[in-house]
């Protein structure tokens, strides 16, 4: 007899198969008792009914609890009104272990509860979905810029200098060396990369020492970030709108049935699927302006003035020529504007904020250097970095995803600490 | 006209292209200039005939230093003798950068120097096909993986606890929690992701805090673990098999080029593909007491006896069943005798040391609770872990693979510093 997992049980209809997995929920109706049964690759319910069976094998199914790990023999059978839906007539049960009383219950639980759980709270349904989903949108990923040319190309997370400023950084003292700081972007060392390798990509945590609490920031963080010799600013937002377009697709096409569970307005993803809109910086303020919102010209952008600008839009919306003022010191100036850089961010639409930021990047040595001066970096810990300028420079671009941010947006979830298996926060290091 | 890659140049044999890179060589020979051209993809001679040219092409292509950035456009042709070769016969340049002195020569230069220049280095050809090889390596696991029903699963950097001991960790203070540590091996987190999808793996950055100054080890490296629920010892050993031989048959379909780059034995490799040979610790013990070694029954292995175990196989060895006292408190208890442990390591041929970890896990609450309470392991934060025991305790194993030393092995490099693309040591962490 052969052991079969739930996602390929329609190959064996009528076919006494065994199953493997853990008791996702039992009830007992006189007769009859329905097992759901979950294994990892899907759920299935399983039906112990008593004329079929020995008394001791029908004693098993009645002892059986919540998470009790379990192999079940039966016969799969289409159910008798749901299409595409099956369900297990069984045979026989081997109990491997009768779980002690599971402390997540169909009731609700505070989330620091469900946190202090996660290890437990990750076997739910909508938990299972959504890590599920983040394999597709990691591969997803992976799998465009590798048909893309690009190479992946893993930079440190132990690093002597700050890429976003110093605010933020996690310390580590490091032997004789004195401190390393955590990553906060590879997109240095992959400016790097790309003078070896054409087009790079990194994919991996990054930290931010950020004391903040909202539902979009967490302190791990898993970051793509890509760099591409030879391509200029309206190239560079092209590649982004095609990856985007293709992970949309790829998580529509292959965790339907997830996205179903999450509960996720499907529809409104695939409109999605379509041009995205493009306007300037300045294009953005004055929409703000003029809806009432008190705003500058060399201003950012706040969750409030995003949400405004995206919350009535079907397709992700490129911010793009941002003032030089307000964004890092490695992007392009515009040359048909010095007081702007060839910046972009994407944000999502219906208001899930911002999906990737990108730009050109300053590739005249003197002009990096000078704006380096202005900001007091460390030069001489830069020095590498202003190197590339100097040995064969090229104009190139680049662009970083938040994993979890866009995750969030295409699952729904309103906090992204659940795209995550052990989320990180300000007060949370456990489990 | 179309800008196109060195790799396929091939396809436009005969028409006019443009390729866009970096000069990695040039001489002069009279009216010939011989550029060597390099754009990430490939490298190509470009052939300037000054009688073809006019005179201020002629000049620039004169004017070329290492590492000068250009476009250059030209013909390709194949190469009058050898086969599979081709040369672009120049039409065209334009030069984006004339390179300032490039401080790598032919000449050699010592270790210090090099990976102080590691931004630079990397350009070099073996570093370049290093690279190569680490992506092919890196996607050839995952894709083994995904096809066998694994999920990707990250698991956390930042931790509350240790998994291999508490000797080796860097420590983070975190906010008013105290301190962090860096994950040593997300191992414990997976065994959590099998109760929720069934077999996971995480593939990413681990730290050691070791003062070893061997040619093997990296403070920060990249490890993939790997479990699965329902998998047993055995089972487990066959999967890793399956893995490395999947991983050896990609790398030598995909880079024989650049195994010839470094001077790879490739039939050495070739040789490796067949049934690995598997040994117990004990008959290990035997065989080096047989060449004279004074080792005891519950010892482990120097690099010494490593490489004496298997300098003279073609194919990767697997020594299973050690003695508890020498393994890390997680592993299963062989029942036939109970002083060993169901574990496994896998040493790749020809000395190159260990390539995998594994064994299946203590699956038992109490004798896993014991063996924590006789390590003086700190209960409280390993509660979690205990809990997987509690709630639906299923067989299951594991097993990681240190992605430097794997591609040490497949691509021959000596130091597994050059393997990643810039290497953490105890003395470095510069660029």
């Amino acid at each position: 007899m052969e052991t079969v997992l739930i996602h390929n049980i329609s190959d064996y209809l009528d076919k006494e198969v065994k199953l493997r997995g853990w008791v996702r929920n039992v009830r007992s109706s006189g007769k009859l008792i329905f097992i759901i049964i979950r294994d990892g690759s899907g759920e299935l319910q399983a039906i112990a009914f008593k004329p079929d069976l020995n008394e001791e094998t029908f004693n098993k199914a009645k002892s059986l609890t919540l998470e009790s790990s379990l192999e079940i023999t039966g016969i799969p059978k289409k159910h008798p009104k749901k299409q595409d839906v099956f369900e297990l007539a069984v045979t026989d049960i081997k109990i491997i272990q009768i779980a002690a009383e599971y402390p997540i219950s169909k009731k609700e639980h505070g989330t620091d509860f469900l946190l202090t759980h996660r290890h437990l709270w990750l076997r739910s349904s909508k938990q299972w979905a959504l890590m599920r989903i983040r394999h597709t949108v990691y591969y997803a990923i992976c799998d465009f810029l590798n048909n893309n040319g690009f190479y992946r190309f893993d930079s440190p997370i132990l690093t002597p200098n700050a890429c976003e400023g110093t605010t933020t950084l996690f310390e580590v003292p490091y032997f004789d060396e004195g401190t390393a700081y955590l990553s906060q972007s590879g997109q240095l060392y992959l400016e790097n990369g790309i003078m070896s390798l054409g087009r790079v990509y990194d994919f991996g945590p990054v930290f931010r020492a950020e004391k903040s609490k909202s539902r979009k920031h967490l302190t791990e963080f898993w970051m793509m970030d890509a760099e591409a010799a030879f391509v200029e600013h309206n190239e560079s937002m092209q590649i982004q709108e095609e990856l985007i377009r293709f992970v949309l697709r790829k998580v529509i096409k292959d965790n339907l049935a997830d996205l179903n569970i999450l509960e996720r307005d499907v529809e409104l993803l695939r409109k999605a699927d379509a041009p995205f809109k493009v306007i300037t910086h300045k294009q953005a303020i004055d929409l703000l302006r003029d809806k009432g919102i008190n705003i500058g010209y060399e201003d950012d952008f706040g969750a409030e003035e995003e949400t405004m600008l995206t919350r009535d839009l079907d397709v992700p919306l490129f911010i793009e020529k941002w003032p030089k003022s307000i964004k890092a010191f490695y992007m392009k100036r515009d040359p048909k504007d010095r007081n702007l850089v060839l910046g972009s961010d994407l944000m999502a639409p219906r208001g899930f904020g911002e999906l990737i930021g990108g730009s050109q990047r300053e590739d005249d040595y003197h002009l990096l250097k000078q704006r380096m001066i202005d900001e007091k970096l460390p030069m001489a810990q830069y020095q590498w970095y202003l190197d590339l300028r100097l040995y064969g420079s090229v104009p190139h671009s680049g662009f970083g995803i938040g994993l979890e941010r866009l995750i969030g947006w295409l699952s729904g979830v309103k906090h992204i600490r659940e795209t995550i298996p052990f989320p990180r926060m300000i007060y949370r290091i456990y489990p």
